[in-house]
């Protein structure tokens, strides 16, 4: 761990737990129920701060952790963006419905492409609106953008509304850096948060995300993540 | 080409205009309207049977192929297959009202792994249902499944309703291969058509899919494939 981030994680994130930094994060296509019961009771034991599912899972979760703290953060048009607003807005309220408490959409890659950013705008609008107040995350797929790029979607998850900007899907490539928390930072400062996402498994490099200014952190790797942590600075189960 | 299918396509497909087998594709996400639209050119052009899209770009499509007779085709649930129910039952109702003709949705892997048939089945049979008598495909994603599983769900595709059955998303790995076609072939009968998609860029292996049992090609380079077709059973444009 360089000194920098060692003197960040001394003075922020022991005071704060590094699993409440965590989406516990299960979106393969194959993913059963009982699979994804088991991240939810992860979630309780390590105390992560959410579980993000598909919107089919989110009722599974729900029945787990019902009365608990622990959030259900559904994504929406995942992973391509590109299904049609109004089914991203239905996918919103239906994951709500069922008990999510966040909503990670993706961006639609081909209306930002072609430079129609009114349009690209307005998708995640519509989805903030179905939100009704809880939290959205937009996924911007960094790995398929340029640096330019990168900063106009971050202008656009904020004019559109939304909470946090995300990293990546994981489906299509691509993987959360510490350049990329920094170039978002630097461009949605106070006004968004950030959430890293993609390849994140390593201990340190978690923390060197946070440092750059990442305020979640999606993984699927937490557990491991976790109990990799030097032992001093582990939050025990039943800690949170 | 093996003398098999070559006797074949003399004897079959010559007859029946290669190009009205393809379903023109593009899917991925970054994919602009000026992108979509010129594979709907394409497909007036060489007279493929359709084009395939994301339902976001369903609207692009009519605009340029309505009065054709050019099908145009809206993936559902895609690529996971992990929406919940009722939002691939909106994404198809929302699909059709923009102009779609046809249903690509995908299996919900995750129920289906899981041996939850009748759920798995129930998920097809809501999007049957919002299809309204249009043709509905189930994509299997075959490279996620044994021999065994594949059989299974070809029978869940015909017992939901659906009247395709087809191999692959294109996201999830894998691609279309003959003995898989010709093991759905020995389930599905009459009873379903098939649609092989997934890394099919040669004019030969298309062919061999066609003599297999497949009723329907998904690629993304049907230009290519038929322009690499003999010069005598080529059709030209306008032939169709």
């Amino acid at each position: 761990m360089n000194s920098k981030v060692k003197d960040f994680f001394v003075k922020e994130i022991t005071k704060k737990n590094l699993a409440n930094y965590i989406d516990h994060t299960l979106l393969k296509p194959e993913a059963t129920k009982a699979q994804v019961r088991k991240i939810c009771e992860e979630a309780l034991e390590f105390g992560f701060f959410g579980v993000c599912v598909n919107s089919s899972m989110v009722g599974v979760c729900r029945e787990v952790l019902r009365g608990t703290k622990i959030n259900i953060i559904s994504v929406v048009g995942f992973p391509l963006g590109a299904a049609d607003s109004s089914t991203k807005a239905f996918e919103t309220t239906r994951a709500l419905n069922l008990g999510a408490t966040e909503i990670d959409m993706v961006l639609h890659l081909g209306l930002f492409k072609a430079k129609e950013y009114s349009l690209a705008e307005r998708d995640i609008q519509d989805v903030v609106r179905s939100a009704e107040g809880k939290k959205v995350k937009v996924i911007i797929e960094t790995a398929m953008l340029s640096n330019d790029e990168k900063k106009r979607a971050c202008e656009l998850a904020i004019t559109g509304g939304a909470h946090f900007v995300k990293t990546c899907t994981g489906f299509n490539g691509g993987a959360a850096t510490v350049e990329d928390i920094e170039l978002m930072k630097s461009v949605v400062s106070d006004k968004c948060q950030i959430k890293a996402s993609g390849g994140i498994r390593d201990f340190d490099f978690a923390l060197s995300l946070i440092a750059a200014g990442a305020n979640r952190l999606g993984t699927s790797f937490g557990v491991a993540l976790i109990g990799s942590a030097p032992s001093d600075l582990i939050i025990k189960p039943g800690d949170y």
